[in-house]
């Protein structure tokens, strides 16, 4: 792709959305693993299979509160012909009782006691009459009745969890269950964010005359963390060739988002240093906002593995947007996670039409009201206060001409709950 | 409620879960607000309204990269008639221009960069010509034409965002663009878990013996942070009264999750030292697993308010269903958010039968496959490896014999994306 001629003249040529997708996916290959402690790793992608070292539990136990006793010698048991057993003691959780239970003896347990010797039932406490040192047995009991055995939970060599499985409370929970301390899981795509513009002040300052307040780093900051990516670096830089040139190629993240700067401007250094320092795949699409997007490689400091660049614009719905249809897939594949999007989503009726022009995405922000939905049309990539009237989104087809007054559509929900 | 009779006589009176979902919401208040950095607010509840200081811009910007000039003298410009116009220099983002723009005069304007004096239109780069110092401009402009004005966005003294709100990624974007620093959001829950047990050890430990390894710390600790709270403590008991009485009166903890010794076992200390130090609002319910449940209020070591205490089955699928049924509930309405469970449901066939008693809900776990639902018979309150075969759960109604097979259910998915 020749870029001298793309300054102040627009794009030549853009890339179809689909082959920006795809080159995503071929080149957000899965990290490495990296071992954490389980007790850190809910939310984690396992990297490797996890056999059981052990049985869980690892004795008998009893399932309920009550009496360990020997159930053949409640058999005959009933309301007419009530049986005494004599409490011979009682064991709770963590305890061994030393003794055999004989029959007609009964050692009082707790719910998770080990079940001693020469006992193989436990009778409900709710059962039983206590009467001084003696319980009164109304009914026959089973032999294995309210005894969890060994294994019951977890067997030794078992296998637990599986390669590639998102961790959820009780994996990580078993995982400790069994004894494991630590856990091999993917590691977390490590990101870069390079805010490009002479107009910006850092978030936290006062604007004041032409200068603005950088956003997209507040916004793409928990969007990384909801991706599973780790923000290494939020870097402020001027539109200086040589100064963004030299942290491109210091850069030991995975991934590099740079904001601004993206366009076919002047001072839009980033297509042309991406280029000069690795390979510009993309640069143009068809998106409406976001059609400054590009995605390139270069080099990393570390090894072989390239560094993944979008270039995103600087305007913020268009930078919430190129994040969220493309970074956002980059680091969750990274991270071996699903490529679609974490948003939940809802069939709802149009309010009001949606125009798009055909060869054109468009990515148009929605109001749901008693669960219709209203295109809101304070346009524009500028005004990121669209996106916080909106509900939710969709993106039009670049074969459609849009939707009509009352046609159902799929609205993607902003994170809420 | 006397607690003499309860202990190895079983529950004589079960509260009815509406019954204690409501004590929970008339006791978990909203919690005061704090002030805290914008970038670190997203996922919290603002605790005001947001009126906006100032002008988003500040001041006239172009919307495009091109040329700002003025309408008027771009009038009766075609193919047929191209009109020849002047570059007299350019502005960038952050620069201000100060000569003012006179007719046959344009100025190269990059996207953001501010309209100077005379110029009240732009001209986008990809419809003109350059030739040397002059444009070629082929089509008339009209006044306003992408110029975003002082104010696009956010007007001073607009209402930004209301208090309750959950802070998305672009709201607290919007927050930062306005020059804000600070933001009051409703306080975090801090939580603490006291865990007893003196068959338990730490997570990370080997199991050996008849000691086994506490799992619930580790499941809980995800689902508080999920549900807003923030764990301050974790804590290892012996089930040794003095030791609990002391750790419940020292506590500084909005809530406090008391996992083992909650049933009516001559160990389970919870439900009478609760009752001792403050009240027992609630012990035993009409749940399985789970029974064991009890909720009451115990007095803060600082001022009036009060601690609200839940004591959770150690068995951990109990100890799941009863933090994810009551605890969370209670986390999310004293944070200012929705009660209602934040997972996801899916309307499912069921593959098998389920049955419940009258009088009593099951927390029924299930395995989709193929948009069918599987119940998992591994049941048992102590097996946890029944929750991690499990992709979600139901709970049947307490008036409900169950579900036939065929029966269309609504299942809660586990939390993954």
């Amino acid at each position: 792709m020749s870029t001298a001629d793309i300054r102040m003249r627009g794009f030549t040529k853009r890339t179809p959305i689909k082959t920006l997708l795809s080159l995503i996916k071929v080149h957000s290959q899965l990290l490495s693993a990296e071992e954490i402690l389980i007790v850190d790793s809910c939310g984690r992608i396992l990297a490797q299979d996890i056999n059981s070292p052990t049985n869980v539990p690892n004795f008998d136990r009893s399932a309920m509160d009550g009496y360990a006793l020997d159930a053949e010698s409640t058999f005959g048991a009933s309301a007419y012909n009530p049986l005494m057993f004599k409490v011979v003691g009682e064991v709770t959780p963590g305890e061994i009782y030393e003794a055999v239970i004989q029959p007609g003896e009964a050692l009082r347990i707790m719910t998770g006691g080990p079940i001693p010797k020469g006992a193989n039932a436990v009778l409900m406490a709710e059962h039983a009459e206590l009467f001084d040192d003696q319980i009164q047995v109304l009914e026959a009991v089973t032999p294995g009745k309210h005894v969890g055995q060994i294994g019951e939970d977890v067997k030794k060599n078992q296998i637990l969890l599986k390669q590639g499985r998102f961790l959820r409370p009780q994996d990580i929970a078993v995982l400790a269950s069994v004894g494991l301390k630590k856990v091999k899981v993917v590691r977390k795509p490590e990101v870069e964010l390079l805010i490009t513009g002479n107009e910006l002040l850092k978030p936290g300052e006062k604007p004041s005359g032409v200068q603005i307040i950088d956003t997209n780093s507040v916004m793409l900051r928990p969007l990384i963390q909801r991706d599973g990516g780790v923000l290494k670096a939020v870097l402020h830089l001027r539109d200086e060739r040589d100064l963004l040139r030299r942290h491109l190629s210091d850069s030991t993240a995975d991934l590099i988002c740079m904001t601004g700067g993206t366009s076919v401007g002047i001072e839009d250094h980033g297509p042309t240093l991406v280029e000069e320092l690795g390979e510009l795949l993309v640069h143009g699409i068809p998106m409406r906002p976001a059609a400054p997007t590009g995605f390139g490689l270069i080099p990393g400091s570390f090894g072989d593995s390239k560094i993944k660049i979008f270039l995103l614009p600087g305007n913020p719905v268009s930078c919430l947007s190129a994040y969220d249809y493309f970074v956002g897939r980059s680091l969750r594949l990274m991270g071996g996670r699903s490529e679609e999007w974490p948003y939940r989503s809802k069939i709802v009726k149009l309010a009001t039409k949606i125009s798009s022009q055909i060869g054109r995405s468009e990515y148009v922000r929605l109001r749901i009201e008693n669960e219709r939905a209203f295109f809101i049309a304070a346009g524009g990539a500028s005004i990121l206060s669209s996106t916080t009237q909106a509900d939710g989104f969709l993106l039009t087809d670049e074969e459609s001409e849009g939707f009509a007054e009352g046609e159902e559509v799929r609205v993607w929900l902003y994170d809420e709950y």
